[in-house]
């Protein structure tokens, strides 16, 4: 170590998530490895060191600093990990919010050709240019909101063609965004139209055409399903998931959204990585899930927004002994929001768990749940300095003054990428 | 008329507010003058033609126009007018997250020191310097949120000398911001502690001492009292008001929040100009406040943030011809955000109100709530040009799409405050 890239220092209070090597649950969510007066230090992108600024300070005692940030007594906290959002894709549905506020079911806006058929219609339609256009403006305001690195699933494709170029986006977007992306394949999403009357003709396309094929080209490297009534049941997913196994997919399941019927149970049979929602995931498939060590992933956001009673029982998953992480289910229907900032204050208030359990679940427990947890989500030597600095003095005034950006800074591998509220990386 | 200072074409969608004379009720709420291919022209700061882009052009026709702004077929409305505020007050309260979380009561919160009175404690012991640095602060995020017009209370004194200092506050912003302030006296916000042996006391310092002083010295242009079990009774309350009106104040009350208890009653007794909060206000005081006109001023972020079960029924308050208004209760207790835009999502959410409902709520039915109509609140020739144009094409989309700033451009009496998202407005 011949010279320090840069240094941020005067960090007031530094949320550091150290000693991160498996998903946190119970008590350890709460230990989010707080230090007062801190600093960190970083070369080639890496942190090389963390602590007191007095540590800090000594071991890069003569080297050359190129960069000095003063964090002015402010709190920082590693960059955000969203793990679950549908960040690609057509068109938008504001249309849908009148008939959603008088009533209008789900299926009501489905059979005026409304709901996912129409987000799938759209996708179908864009060109490629334009899913990347659309999805960079997206991906901007994360990234504004302090996420340094998102999961993006297919699945408004449902075809071999429009799931192909779904992924592309997201591999184009990650070779130029400094956001780093984490592909999923998610052709079993829904049932597309043409396959109404012959679903597992649709399974038959995913497992023996689309599956291979998105392998063959790395363009993902999770595989989810939608295991719901009317979407794919228990036993299809199993077969899906299987086959994404043997092919060397992670494995994802959105599971048990509306109703139980065992997708939480599956994840655990699966040893699948997380599973998703889980807002009528039975006590039997919440404690499968433990056993198996998979991660609740809980969408609070898109509760909110449906204006759902009941929201995912985070709280007891984490009494129970389940990882659980936060995410925003960024999507075009269910959850129309970038903003991990509310996700937090509603993580707080609606599943009643608590600022230091909410870091928790929107860094080291999301970077576990896409398979990054030894390189992010926390700040400690040897892992990227992804960093965020907030217009905050305490971590509870994240989610507690709510419904604005306290973002300041985000340093993402070691760069400023946003200063000042305002994105400053450099466009390609 | 021989010049244009600044002429808006290209506008998408213009929501207008044309002929907004009363406030809205009822199916008035829903036609908000919706103008496509649009443009406005602006001369000393009023607005001189306002149109289709063809309509405006021939009216302007030949005059030199100093600035143009194309609004690239976005979304404008009126200025957003935030009509209930308690902006101006000391210290911050996240702490009490975690107890609120574990279930700790309002009581229980306020016995430990904390609530309402460590807001008091911490105004009265801040400088007037350092109040003015906070309020500021938070009136640039309202800025930059769309809010050109906000109303601001006292309350956190609750002495004469600590009331004033907030009114000052409240004074010196109006004059040095661009957002134009309306400044409302609200001493009786609580009894203080020192007052609680001898409640009535406190009310006949109010009436006698501190509303003629605010009046003398030109502080206040309302006064607004919280009737809630506990705080004022509705005798005192009306003692309160009848004194305010006496000495010419405008009148407002905080009314049935918690408990039904004869404040939505009272608010049409004696005309107030509006009625806060509303809960749990009865089918009777409804009806009340529908005979002498007052409108009801809905604040969702504050039961959205207090958890409650129950949302002010502003439905049934607009089909019972009541105009209903719209605000975030910026406070640092029971709605900690200065998002009027989360308001609009939580006005559809919660309170079920259509699109075109809550942009009324939040401009001309809040220009009338604030004593403003005949200035602000729509853009119609001779009022001012205050005007918000956003990143959107279409009125759904603000607050369909959640959590984040749509905001684009700010113009206050015809000055760009508010370019790209950013605050650009000169500082004195
Ligand atoms: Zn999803
Ligand atoms: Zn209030």
């Amino acid at each position: 170590m011949n010279r320090i890239d840069l240094l941020l220092y005067n960090i007031g209070v530094l949320i550091t998530m150290q000693g991160s090597a498996l998903p946190r649950t119970k008590e350890d969510m709460s230990q989010v490895g707080e230090i007062h007066n801190a600093a960190i230090a970083v070369l080639d992108g890496k942190i090389v060191a963390v602590g007191t600024e007095e540590e800090v300070r000594a071991v890069i005692t003569g080297l050359p600093i190129l960069k000095q940030i003063d964090a002015e007594g402010k709190l920082v906290t590693p960059g955000l990990v969203d793990p679950h959002t549908h960040l690609v894709h057509g068109g938008s549905r504001e249309h849908e919010l009148p008939l959603k506020l008088k009533g209008a079911t789900y299926l009501e806006i489905l059979a005026q050709g409304g709901g996912i058929l129409s987000t799938v219609r759209a996708t179908r339609l864009a060109t490629e240019e334009k899913l990347y256009a659309k999805a960079l403006t997206s991906l901007n305001t994360m990234l504004l909101q302090g996420a340094t690195t998102v999961e993006a699933k297919s699945g408004y494709g449902l075809t071999m063609k429009d799931e192909l170029k779904q992924l592309r986006v997201t591999q184009r977007l990650n070779q130029s965004h400094p956001v780093d992306l984490v592909s999923t394949f998610m052709g079993a999403h829904m049932i597309p139209e043409e396959y109404k009357q012959d679903p597992s003709a649709y399974v038959e396309l995913v497992i023996h055409e689309m599956l291979p094929e998105v392998k063959r080209l790395g363009l993902a490297e999770f595989c989810d399903v939608f295991c719901e009534h009317g979407v794919f049941s228990v036993e299809q997913s199993r077969q899906i998931l299987h086959a994404a196994r043997e092919l060397g997919f992670g494995l994802k399941i959105h599971a048990d959204e509306i109703v139980p019927m065992g997708g939480a149970e599956l994840a655990g049979e699966l040893g699948c990585i997380s599973a998703e929602h889980l807002i009528a995931a039975s006590d039997e498939g919440i404690a499968a899930m433990q056993q198996a060590g998979v991660i609740a992933v809980c969408l609070p956001a898109t509760s909110f927004n449906l204006r759902l009673k009941e929201h995912a029982r985070a709280r007891s998953m984490i009494d129970m002994g389940v990882p659980v992480a936060l995410s925003t289910d960024y999507n075009p229907g269910s959850s129309p929001t970038e903003s991990i900032q509310l996700v937090m204050t509603l993580g707080c208030l609606n599943l009643l768990l608590s600022p230091e359990e909410v870091i928790t679940a929107i860094t080291i427990n999301a970077a576990h749940a896409i398979g990054r947890a030894d390189t992010i989500g926390s700040l400690e030597v040897g892992k990227y300095a992804d960093i965020v600095l907030y217009n905050a003095t305490n971590l509870a005034y994240l989610p507690y003054h709510f419904g604005i950006n306290h973002v300041h800074t985000v340093i993402k591998q070691g760069q400023v990428v946003v200063s000042n509220g305002q994105l400053a990386y450099p466009t390609l």
